[in-house]
């Protein structure tokens, strides 16, 4: 007999996720703060739970899907929350992107009574949580990762087991600082170019072709060129990931002063209420610097 | 009939780069400083000269290849140099990486006497050179770029015509400090993980299925991961290649502050007396500021 799922949070990631996992044939319990969330859940035949307590006592495996970590702590260790229903032997996967330190803590909590917990935050956005297509880092037990595998790879195409609980939430943040450096790098390169008068559409393709090579080039250089930051992953979110990877880097006493940078420029895209943008958006920020008009 | 060809410079890059044109086939006039440095061409077919000048008569296309924008313009500006010989109508193409804003000036000299200049950096290092598979950005007109393309094709792979004289320079410039700005990112997110207790190899699998991936983080984070830095591309000669934006920068009135924090890194791995290593040892300096031991 397969196992019941259980869905907390179905915002703009979460709400695609979980239809996939009901396209898939999966029985789904579901809940969210708001009725009007659930709503499109119920019309593909969830059933819908009145808190997250209620989800943990009908299913087996439940994911979470929340915006930070204060929301992950409120669904799982709060009064209505996931730890006051689940079950010994029951999986929690919380998938949003939070602290890994404030991770191993709830995972501790929920291990006093029987329940494993797995962290696996993604990459890929909106358009990968539609398609299926999401990047998922995952901590945790490989008894646990085994067992939600196929579960994962509904939600996503690319799905790493990465090491003990907190590990995908550590990798998550590696994934931004890298995003994050190679964005800054690749903007002072077009501002550059352009500075220069030299075209740097010519620039990043001879760039695209050697040592200079990346995804960022290929995909945010392309959006610097043309001025057009059109989400993509928001810079207020990024932002977010950011604050958590510096909040880990305090924590374990770490100077990282790439992170620090680009910590510094999303501040600024945000405070001009641009965090709606593309993180690759940090372009304008210092083309702004630069006292220069955008290129496109 | 095929045109007769001059090289200048017969270095660790000039030497196989000169060599691959001799073996295509091609007249070859050469000239280095030392008599040493060319004897291996001589050995191998190609007539020696006493003088930069020398070559200049004797040559229709001109490539140097030297250290730094003074030797070039000794080279081809200086009292023995390739403006005293060149006939109008010889194409210089100066492939050494040096300041875009002096490329202009040689040019315009060189225009004077009704020689043309090409600026044509290349990335890929020793083992491009040798294997003829260097990246190559183009500077300068349409039509010396066509007249040389042939030639550039044998030393190279990847030949891109960026724009006007100096444009090729821009691009090297480019290049460079995307590649640090993505090389101090994946040292900041493998030293995270370290510190972390994350397996940073994991990390790095999973970074490279997604939106993180690029040649830096595949290449220098496995160098990372190994404490392996034998180069490549020594640290050194990038932080010559930064020092060179820098003034260009400088000139252009630019803040880029990836740019000046991987300057800073460099400054700090050649001043410890590892300027030899691989530039990604950008990661030894972070784990040095951070107290902590490499990975290896």
């Amino acid at each position: 007999m397969s196992e019941i799922l259980g869905f907390i949070g179905l915002g703009i990631m979460g709400r695609p996720m979980a239809l996939n996992l009901l396209r898939a044939g999966h029985e789904l319990q579901v809940h969210a703060r708001r009725a009007a969330s659930m709503q499109p859940l119920a019309d593909a035949g969830a059933q819908t739970c009145a808190s997250p307590a209620e989800v943990a006592r009908r299913a087996d495996v439940i994911f979470t899907m929340v915006a930070d970590t204060p929301d992950v702590e409120a669904v799982i260790l709060g009064e209505q929350g996931v730890i006051q229903g689940a079950r010994p032997g029951s999986v929690i996967v919380d998938m949003s992107t939070i602290s890994a330190s404030a991770t191993r803590r709830i995972a501790e909590r929920l291990g006093e009574r029987g329940v494993e917990m797995l962290d696996a935050p993604v990459s890929g956005g909106e358009a990968g949580a539609i398609e299926g297509k999401l990047s998922i880092m995952v901590g945790g037990s490989q008894g646990a990762f085994r067992r939600v595998l196929p579960l994962l790879q509904v939600m996503g195409q690319n799905v790493v087991h990465i090491g003990d609980i907190g590990a995908g939430q550590v990798c998550k943040s590696c994934n931004q600082v890298v995003v994050g450096a190679t964005i800054a790098g690749v903007a002072e390169a077009i501002l550059l170019a352009q500075a220069s008068g030299v075209d740097a559409a010519r620039v990043r393709e001879a760039l695209l072709g050697g040592f200079a090579n990346s995804r960022v080039l290929e995909v945010h250089g392309q959006r610097m060129i043309d001025d057009d930051f059109k989400p993509g992953f928001k810079a207020r979110l990024h932002q977010k990931d950011m604050r958590i990877l510096g909040e880990a880097a305090a924590e374990l006493g770490l100077c990282l002063p790439s992170a620090a940078m680009i910590s510094q420029y999303l501040n600024a895209l945000v405070g001009q209420g641009l965090g709606d943008l593309d993180s690759a958006a940090i372009a304008k920020i210092l083309q702004a610097l630069n006292g220069r008009e955008p290129s496109g």
